[in-house]
């Protein structure tokens, strides 16, 4: 007997609007209740962002219980049953669990008032970090601080330096700065220093891209564009140098997909080398870019397909963190054990536990004496995938 | 002697600004006067976009006389000593001889002034048409009308049907549009049936991206970024109907690679067949998008390598269009004859006239009677390539 210990690198929790109210900042409140007020006017944000066909508000209840979100308490039996040791925590996209004055995937409800989604951060941080520390088993949650809308960097930092002292594990930014060209800027040099210094990986979860219109197509052509998006924070902070001065800060890039990532370096190792253009483009940089890629990158694959698992090698094994998305509907949850299967089995047993847990204890700095007995109890059987 | 029928799909001319300047309305003239004379405020903007490391203003000269640019007595000789029978004409992206108020890779001088961008797309076109119109030989130029900003869609219609009746074959459009969400907005619906009644083709020419500021890295950046860009017209005609309503409409893909093709039809095959999202993106179209790519589409894939050359099959090779991209570094004049050896060595006959001539005549009605002519005097011999 030897059983797997899995850690699902992409789960989701919110709390219900009357508990994240409680969390908030008093003087937020008043607001709050006002955008709940107008479900119209959210539903009318979303669609400016996407389209028409916006996933509907809490339409994965059915299957997950709001309680499940959360309350640890039945959290933790669901974890059990699906054979995950430990979870890393994202907020819910959309709905009535998003954090306060968010709206889709990391938008801002109002984009002229950062200081609101600001709040609504502090708020959902505050939430989570309890989440952790109020659990039965407090080591089998890592909460990641939504930073999110930086346009007040120290606040940023010290936000995060907030986050890290409640017990929280790392940090998710939005997709595209709100009022820079791009992360690339140097005014957000002290976030990448605070993360470095506090070992806590910085992650972009797929679900943000130029807003759209309430247009025939959008919809669908958001789809085709999200995962791009969320994927161009690596080589901002790779041409900009960042990976280059902090070379222990870590990146995750959560639930985009895994086959970009062969295409992408290769594209960026000939950048550098200076194949496909008659501009040298390495400014600076000691190392190629898939170099810089296997040092401080993890792609948080998600749900892998049995193709995507197939291109692990190009990807690189050490790289690839497996994640259920709980509770969303494209995820493994409930039926974790048989998808697990699907994508990995006549996988070997080394790469099968680099990709399913040990990855993630080294990315999350996770202890492993810790989350051993846990998977002794419910993890699945080595074998089972020879 | 069989001799292959070349056609460039990738060549750039632009006029010197005192010949632009005769072809502006005159009461632009002293604002594109102004524009000149201060050449900081020009390196300021392009900065603005892509950083500091800017291509250098007419930096082609030394290799490719401004003459050559402009004057097709000049040009010719150059097609005929590279074995080109016909090639397709977009403008200069940067420098001084890029159209009027335009300012590198498409992007407006000033981007609240779309009227003095609009005014010099019509300078441009003008005198694009007197170039193919004053040539010895008419037929071996296939000049596209600069569209470009799109603010006034009655306008661009009429500057399409204009250019039409002046001689020009085909559009170009910037990736994306100034002032809409994108071109899947329905009020370009007039632009896309006056494109499909007159047979003009439509383009996008890599060289757009969302501002990067005067910032470290942004070059870089911008090199990594501009060819998403310039695919995007694809899936947003796509998902918004457009091919669907417009059958006879042809897009083409110019210089921003080959390599995309392949990979982007297998992910939107997947989203149109509902593998990828738990919402079926299909929205009323009849096909699978790649059907959508072969009957509509074209890569224009300029100077290709070895590998994308080997990748033909993947992406269709109707649907691949060669070009040497004269006059700049990247493509392959003056040694046209050396890079297409050591692209295509070794390809079956069909499939490279297909890919350096052929499929150029179906997508510009071309007639092959009146080029054979041209190739039959200077075009490669085919069996060299066996």
């Amino acid at each position: 007997m030897s059983r797997l210990l899995i850690v699902s690198c992409d789960g989701h929790a919110g709390a219900p609007p009357a508990i994240y109210r409680e969390y908030l900042d008093p003087a937020w409140r008043a607001d709050y209740d006002a955008m709940l007020a107008d479900p119209e006017a959210i539903r009318r944000r979303a669609a400016s962002l996407i389209g028409p066909r916006i996933p509907s508000d809490d339409g994965d209840d059915e299957r997950a219980p709001l309680t499940a979100r959360w309350s640890p308490w039945l959290r933790l039996p669901q974890m059990d049953a699906d054979g995950i040791a430990a979870e890393v925590i994202f907020p819910q996209p959309a709905g009535r669990a998003a954090p306060p004055f968010y709206n889709l995937f990391g938008h801002p409800f109002d984009p002229t008032r950062p200081d609101a989604a600001a709040a609504g951060c502090r708020a959902h941080n505050r939430w989570l970090a309890d989440f952790v520390h109020d659990s039965p088993q407090p080591e089998r949650h890592v909460g990641l601080a939504l930073v999110g809308i930086v346009d007040d960097v120290p606040a940023a930092v010290a936000e995060i330096e907030t986050a890290k002292r409640a017990g929280l594990g790392g940090v998710i930014l939005r997709s595209q700065p709100l009022d820079a060209p791009g992360w690339h800027d140097p005014r957000f040099e002290p976030i990448w220093s605070v993360c470095e210094d506090l070992a806590m990986p910085i992650h972009t979860h797929g679900g943000e891209g130029l807003p759209l219109g309430d247009l025939p197509g959008s919809t669908s052509i958001f789809f085709t564009e999200v995962g791009w998006f969320a994927h161009r924070l690596f080589w901002h902070l790779l041409w900009s140098g960042v990976l280059e001065r902090h070379p222990r800060l870590r990146l995750v890039f959560t639930e985009q997909f895994a086959g970009w990532v062969a295409p992408l370096l290769r594209q960026l190792d000939e950048q550098y080398a200076g194949t496909v253009s008659t501009m040298t483009l390495a400014e600076g940089l000691s190392m190629s870019p898939s170099a810089y890629w296997a040092r401080q990158c993890s792609v948080g694959a998600s749900f892998m397909s049995r193709s995507e698992c197939e291109g692990r090698h190009a990807i690189g094994v050490p790289t690839i963190l497996w994640g259920a998305d709980f509770p969303h509907d494209e995820g493994t949850w409930p039926e974790t054990s048989a998808r697990l299967h699907a994508t990995f089995d006549g996988v070997p047993e080394s790469e099968l536990r680099a990709m399913l847990g040990e990855n993630a204890l080294r990315v999350y700095g996770l202890d492993r004496a810790v989350l051993t007995p846990h998977a002794a109890r419910i993890g699945p059987e080595a074998s089972s995938f020879a």
